[in-house]
This record gives structure tokens, C-alpha cells and sequence, in this order.
């Protein structure tokens, strides 16, 4: 069967995982019956237990569903302390549902998976030796990958039913009343973990930062939280941060930066109180500073910056330039300490910021997003997901849920090295490109065909040309040649959910 | 069949309403499984609706069970603005689920059941023409009063299923996002509410200030949100305020004051880190009066205050005298608008309050409770339901819940004019003597046999002598006379559940 952006998918497999074909990006209006968790009742006065290894026993059993959240990323201390204690305990057959999976948790997981651990994984994406080791087809049963909002959307309605989540936190009381905010390994937003806390059956809070009780703000509250595990250290504190906190001084970057940011000035959004969502990475943080000058030269502000918050937002929202920074995560240490700080900077849940089944999300109101891609094809369609070589190493997400956008624009070098960004044809598609707007390139620009009105309002820019992405497409070919395909056998070992839970691609084993 | 308050309880209605008789005040701890609502997804940019007529017409139907908080108190518009267009609009046989009734919305509730609008009435109370009403018959099945943990515990395990939640609010903005801390009508915490607007099918924001989008702080979230229906007016903001403001001066209730101080500060809970639990009126404003003093006096503070809050715990908050305020409800236009300013007043729903099929509430971690009584028997087992007529006119509130605390003191006058407070048997029990320990009167106090360690830590208080609850109701008769037995007719107008769920007692109705 193929769906709408012509992807070949397995039918017996769908089949059997009972999936219905991508068809469109409007999720419509259906009237969704939510799941909700079994809670163990009790009115005892300490949850605090010094045993993780006894946690894992009262709580952990043969083929569950375990959940962690990556708002540790590369700091995480949490996801290996648990998952020794699980694979040493010899568990089978556990399916793992973490928010996402960072690089540090790479190592343990391929193990958990040789040893018939963990047979099955949902997650927003995976990199590294584990990305490499499900392309291959080292586990048992296809990877689901969602994207935050999908994440989201998949708990509530019981598709993610979680057994038990194990919740690294910086601080927590007896109780379990926590936040993200405050203690030395303080990581901001507990966006992701918030859908844990609310949906597993059962939840163990881990922490290194016992607090007086209550212990508030009580972002997890006790009346969610089933045990308390005082630990050593939940994380390294420099590892939380996220990638480049200082803008770019690459040459090919700071253009794009820059012509994103003329795009997005040139297009009707751009006005008093709209919104945008940067996202990260020092182009990122490039653009947020062109925009920045930007909003001022033109006495605009913004009403919201969403998403993954770095410091030069939480920079705009001090300066009065933006009004609230909605916020599901922080990327590094400035936006997650001024949290509890700065009452305009609040903490919204995955489903606040990207669930398609809920009564309205933040990126149904959002006005300008800016993505990125390791591929865009001439159908607009990106792939976030494969590398070059087919291989598994990147992350959904929220690409799908922010491309809601009215200008989604996809921010990238037309090749990197020897590799082509725009193709024919994308080796996954994630993100479809119905959702896309503009290509955003050093050489660049291209816009979606069906945006006419962007086609008027952004073909005059001075300094910025304008192709089609086939035009595109043509130049990155030339630049890097045509590359051989890639071979793949007829095993699936990734689904691909579009975020309202269709399916919209599949990753095949690689062939070596 | 009689439970183990000595209670006969009405069998056939019981069986038809699978009812368990009241056992125990230990609610042990089962696994429940808990509810979840159906969510109508819509990805729309605004749902403000002008006309409330047209949200009633497109979400109430015959039948249904429809919700509205009690924030507002005696200054509340939305319920009758609400209540009018269904009565004109001749809905039929609807189940009323306030969390509690004021005697603003008495005579439209009563004009709904005349004319069969309204056929079923849960709430944690009701007093005035609708009390009388009910005792005399007019509803056509009996009232189900719960305490607001109760209320929350039976929201969650779907015992009350919400159709559709009126929710009064002093600002929201276009997608929902709202709170009770700001705005003209700010009444502060939307504890009760913050209950239908999580399970509700439908939820429905009224308000009279629509705000900017985002609106944050956002209690109740835009995920949660239906419509949003923008009116001239919520609420009469010099009506929000609840009773007394200022201390007594009443002679009597000062001395029952301070006596109930003495009670607290010679107990074993008095020490660092305390907890407690005052209530409002002009009495529990004394003892607030008092215990500062007294913590000044010893050095001590407290961890938390808990509560319905009133300006003069936040006092103690801002002095230092108090770590946190736990904060379900305000009583005051001080306590109400310190919400928004004061970090530390942490905003708690319903159930993290009180409900016992939680993995933890706050009142599970109470010290010490003063409660209020218009009845305390011989048993210690309390009225704040019926007066001594037989007519409902009272409120559980949190009264079963609070009762958790590790020394709860009853703060009643022996005799209230011609009327005996202490009686051999309460006309209605709704909370158990098991959970009381002191009742403080004007002449002293006495102490329920079971606590032997308060007898002994409390019986060489200077100037407060220890009588035996027999005693004590024998001075109340001495006083006032044996009055006249009541009667009733066979019929059951109310059931009081404890707050397990369990039936604890009934109101039959009155014969004139």
C-alpha cells in the first residue's frame, strides 16, 4: 500500500500493528475517548525509598512498558542507573517509551536489546551506536517513532500505555511534589515528563535534591508520584545543556540565519503579537538575534516564543520584546534558571505544545517556525530521521507538530561535505511537505508552489533569490553528483507515525 | 442496616444505589481505576462565543450532569445567567454537580426542581430556601452530599460523571487559558474547579475580561477548553468575600479561641515545621491571632497552611511565620490577590487537598485541624448538615477530609442560644466521631477517650478544665432543656457519603 506521499509501506505489518496510511496534515475533528492511569491509593507520609534496585523489583514485571524523559540529555544519570538494575534483573521483553533517547543512553539500550531486554522501543528519534544497531536490525519488533505532540497525543489515548515511568528530577520532597527548575542539575521545563506523571499506572521520582515539605512549585505533583528515590547524582550538570549556546561564525550559516530572517520580515506575520519558534543550535540562535534587531527596527513584539527555549529568547522575553516564552524544555543552563524566576516564562506540557487531539495546542496559534533537515525533497517532504547512509540518527521531535505553523520555513545548507541536502526524493519522509513552506538555503530560497501568497510576498527580497526546489535540487546534484542508492533488505525496523498516529514512512533494514 | 456509626440506613435505596454502609475512617489502599473524559479535538485559532444561550443549546441535553464551581460564593452571576437559560430553554431531568451551592443560586435551583429542570443534586452542601425545599421533599431523588475530597476521588473514579462544566472565571483568554488570581472578580485558587475542568467532557469558560493570548499563569489550560463565552459581568467582587474579615469580639468565641490555641501549643504537634489548618470566620481569624504569638513566643514556624485561606495565614506567610500555603480556596479579597504575588501561596486542586484515593493529599500530612460544628455528640461523631429542625443547612466542605489531621479540634459553643451544640446523638453524623479528638467549648474542653496521649499531654492546661463529652453534654441540657424529639417521614431527601464514598447517614424528610 502506498499512502499520500507515496510511500511504499508493509501491509501485513500495518496490518497486524493496525495502522491506518498517512492521507493529511488536518487532523480534523474527532471526538477521542482518553485513557486514564490505575493510581494505588495512600495516605502514607514518606515515599522516600533508598533502594532503587528495590523499586525496580515492586514495580517492574515481564513485557510492561517502562518511560523515562531526556531533559537530562547528554547529562542523564538516571536512564543507566535504571537500566542496569533492570538488565541485571534479567526482565524480558519491556518496551521502552522515553520522551526521547539522548547519545549517553545509547550503549545500555543495545545491550538491553541483545539480551532480550527490550524488544520494543517508542521514542522521538535515536543516534549513535543504537541508531546504528536498529538500522541493522538488532530489535525484535519495529522502533515507533513519535514526535512530542505525537508522544503526547498516543498517551492519552492509551496507544502508550506506560507501567511504569521512572522520572529523573533535580529536587523533589518526601511526597514527590517537583519541578525542573531549581537544584544544581536544574534542566527548566518538565514538558515531557509532565504526560508521564499524569498517565503511567506508576511513577518513581529519582532525585539527588530531597527538598522540605511541600516542596513547590509542584510541577509533578505527590498525588502522581507512587516513590521517592534519594540517589548520589541524577545528572552532570554541564551535560545538560544542549549543543551551541553561542551563535555561529560559519559564513554559510550566518547567510541563511540571515535570510531566514528576511523571510520571515517580508511575509505578512510579522506584525505586533505574533509568534515564532526558533528551535536550537548556534543558526538558530543566529536567527533569534537577526529577528531580534529585527522586531526593535520595526517596534514590533511577539506575543509568544515556543518550543525548546535557548537564553537568547529568554533574552527577548526580559527585554520586553516577546510577552510570554511558552515553554516545553530548555536547551541550555540561562533558560532553564531563569524559570523560577520569570513568571512569563511558563511551563506547558507536550500536549499544551504540540498534541493534535487535544482542545487546541500552542502550535495551532503559532505564526513562524523554523525547522531543519538533513534531507528536503522535491515534494517538500523532509527527512530528520536517516542519514545519508540510510542509517537511523536523528529525531522527530516536534518537526511534524511545530511545521502546524503558518510559515514553516526549513532552514539548510543545500549540501553538506559531499552529501546533498535537497533530493529527489527523501529517504524518509517525516515531515510531509504539505506542512513546508519555504527552503531556506545559503544560495536561497524556495517556496512551496501551493503558498502563491508567500510566492508574491517574498520574490522581491533583495539579495535573496528565489528557485524552485527542483532548480534547487538541480544545484545540489551538481555540486555533489548523484549518489548511488541506497540498499535496504525487506525488513522493517522502523515505523514512522505522522503525529496524529498514521503511518507515514518506514525505515528498512540497511544493507551493508 | 445500620453501619458502624450506629446509623439505620435506608436498605432498598442503598441496593439501588450500590451503596456500602460507612466502616472506617482508614481508607486503606486499593487500586483504582480512575476516569478519563472524551475530548473533542479541534486545532481552531479562538473560542470565544458571544452567545451563552447557543453554547447551553449546542452541549446540555436532557439527562445530562452539568457542573459549576462555588468561588465566586455570594457574589456569583455565572450560575444563574447559566441556570436561567436552561430552565427557560425546558431541559429535563439534568443532575446538578456544583462543588458546593451558595444562597445566591438557592431559588433558581429551587425554581429548577419545580419544574422538573433538575432531578439530582450532588454538592458538598446547601442552605435557605433550598435546604428547606429539599428537606420538605421537593427534589425528586435524594441529594448526595460529599466532602470536596470526595467530590474529587468521585470525579476521578466516575462515580460523578460531568457532561458539562459552567466554569465562572475573572479572565481567560481567546483559547481558554485562564486563571483565578487576576481580574476585577479574582476570588485566587480554582482548587475546586481545577476538578471539572480536567474531567468534564465539555468545559465552558465564562468570563467578563478576555485577556491577551497567551494568558498565564493558566490554571485551567486551552487543552482543557470547549468555549470560552465572554459576558457583561462573572461576579460582584464585594460579594466574593466570604463572612467575617475581622477578628470576634465576641467574648465567648475569643475564649474558645484562645482555649483552642492553648490545645494546639500543648500538643505534641507544636513544634518546627508544623502544619495547619484554620478555616474562616470570625472565630478561626482569633485563633490564627493567637497561634502567631504563640510561634513567635516559642520560635516556631510552620512547614504549611492549608486550606480555605484567609488574609491572615497569608500574613503569617509573608512574616515567615509559615513556609507555604497550600491553597484550595480564598475566603478573602486578601488572600485572593496576594496569589499571584506570592510564590510560595501554591496554588492545589481539590483532590491534592483531600482526596483519600490519591497517592498522597495534603490533609494526609495535617497536624492540626480546627473544625467548626453545629452538632458534636456523645460519640464525638459531627454535624455541619442539619440544624435543629432536621433542615439542611450546612456544608460538608472539607469538614471529613480535614478531620485527617493528627489533632482535630471542634471549636463550638456548648449551647447556641435555646440550642445544644453537644447532644447525645447529632441529628445527622457527617463526620465520625473516630476522627475527632478535642472539642473546645466555652467552659473547656473534652477529649475523645480513644486519644489517652492527648488526656495526658492535655489535662494540666491552666485555666482549661477537662470534662468527659458526657459532661459537657450535660451542662449543654442543664442549659437549654431536652428538646422535643424531631420527626421525619420515611423518606430520604439526602445521603451523606464519608469520604470513601461509603453512606455514613441520611436526611430524612422533615414533618411539619
Amino acid at each position: 500500500m502506498k499512502n499520500s506521499v507515496n510511500r511504499e509501506l508493509p501491509d501485513a505489518l500495518m496490518s497486524n500493528l493496525n495502522y491506518e496510511p498517512f492521507k493529511t496534515t488536518d487532523f480534523g475533528n474527532p471526538e477521542i475517548q482518553r485513557v486514564a492511569p490505575k493510581v494505588h491509593a495512600t495516605a502514607k507520609e514518606n515515599k522516600v525509598i533508598d533502594s532503587l534496585e528495590d523499586v525496580v523489583k515492586q514495580t517492574v514485571k515481564d513485557g510492561m512498558t517502562i518511560s523515562f524523559h531526556h531533559h537530562f540529555r547528554e547529562g542523564d544519570y538516571v536512564f543507566n542507573k535504571v537500566m542496569r538494575i533492570i538488565i541485571d534483573a534479567g526482565y524480558q521483553n519491556l518496551t521502552l517509551a522515553p520522551s526521547s533517547l539522548t547519545n549517553v543512553m545509547n550503549d545500555i539500550v543495545v545491550e538491553a536489546i541483545e539480551k532480550g531486554v527490550v524488544t520494543n522501543i517508542t521514542s522521538s528519534g535515536m543516534r549513535g551506536s543504537l541508531g546504528d544497531a536498529v538500522s541493522h536490525g538488532a530489535l525484535k519488533n519495529p522502533v515507533i517513532f513519535r514526535s512530542h505532540g505525537n508522544r503526547a497525543r498516543a498517551i492519552e489515548s492509551g496507544e502508550i500505555k506506560i507501567d511504569v515511568a521512572f522520572l529523573g528530577v533535580p529536587n523533589a520532597d518526601e511526597m514527590g511534589n517537583a519541578n525542573g527548575m531549581d537544584g544544581e542539575t536544574a534542566f527548566g521545563s518538565l514538558g515531557y515528563a509532565l504526560m508521564d506523571a499524569q498517565y503511567a499506572d506508576k511513577v518513581v521520582l529519582i532525585t539527588d535534591n530531597l527538598k522540605e515539605y511541600p516542596n513547590t512549585p509542584a510541577s509533578i505533583k505527590q498525588t502522581q508520584v507512587d516513590y521517592v528515590v534519594k540517589v548520589d547524582a541524577v545528572g552532570n550538570a554541564d551535560k545538560i545543556g544542549s549543543g551551541a549556546t553561542r551563535f555561529t561564525k560559519d559564513p554559510k550559516e550566518l547567510k541563511i540565519a540571515k535570510t531566514v530572517n528576511q523571510v520571515i520580515t517580508h511575509s505578512k506575520y510579522f506584525k505586533d503579537g505574533f509568534s515564532f519558534q526558533t528551535g536550537s543550535g548556534g543558526a538558530a540562535l543566529a536567527v533569534t538575534r537577526f529577528l531580534r534587531q529585527s522586531m526593535i527596527d520595526n517596534q514590533i513584539k511577539a506575543s509568544f516564543a515556543l518550543g525548546g527555549i535557548t537564553k537568547p529568547t529568554i533574552d527577548l522575553l526580559e527585554e520586553g520584546l516577546v510577552d510570554r516564552v511558552m515553554d516545553v524544555q530548555d536547551f541550555d543552563k540561562g533558560a532553564a534558571s531563569s524559570m523560577h524566576l520569570n513568571k512569563n516564562q511558563q511551563e506547558i506540557d507536550a500536549s499544551w505544545y504540540a498534541d493534535p487531539a487535544n482542545k487546541g495546542a500552542m502550535v495551532d496559534k503559532l505564526d513562524v517556525v523554523i525547522l531543519s533537515a538533513l534531507e528536503i525533497d522535491t515534494k517538500f517532504n523532509v527527512n530528520v530521521m536517516s542519514g545519508s547512509d540510510g542509517v537511523i540518527r536523528g529525531a522527530i521531535g516536534g518537526h511534524q507538530d511545530a511545521a502546524k505553523a503558518k510559515l514553516t520555513i526549513i532552514s539548510a545548507p543545500l549540501v553538506r561535505g559531499r552529501i546533498a541536502t535537497v533530493v529527489p526524493d527523501v529517504t524518509t519522509v517525516v515531515t510531509p511537505g504539505d506542512s513546508i513552506d519555504v527552503l531556506v538555503t545559503e544560495v536561497g530560497i524556495a517556496i512551496n508552489p501551493k503558498r502563491q501568497d508567500l510566492v508574491e510576498a517574498l520574490s522581491n527580497i533583495p539579495g535573496v533569490p528565489v528557485y524552485t526546489i527542483e532548480q534547487m535540487q538541480e544545484m545540489a546534484e551538481k555540486i555533489v553528483g548523484k549518489p548511488k542508492p541506497l540498499e535496504f533488505t525487506d525488513r522493517t525496523v522502523a515505523m514512522i507515525e505522522y503525529r496524529d498516529g498514521s503511518l507515514i514512512d518506514v525505515v528498512k533494514e540497511v544493507k551493508d
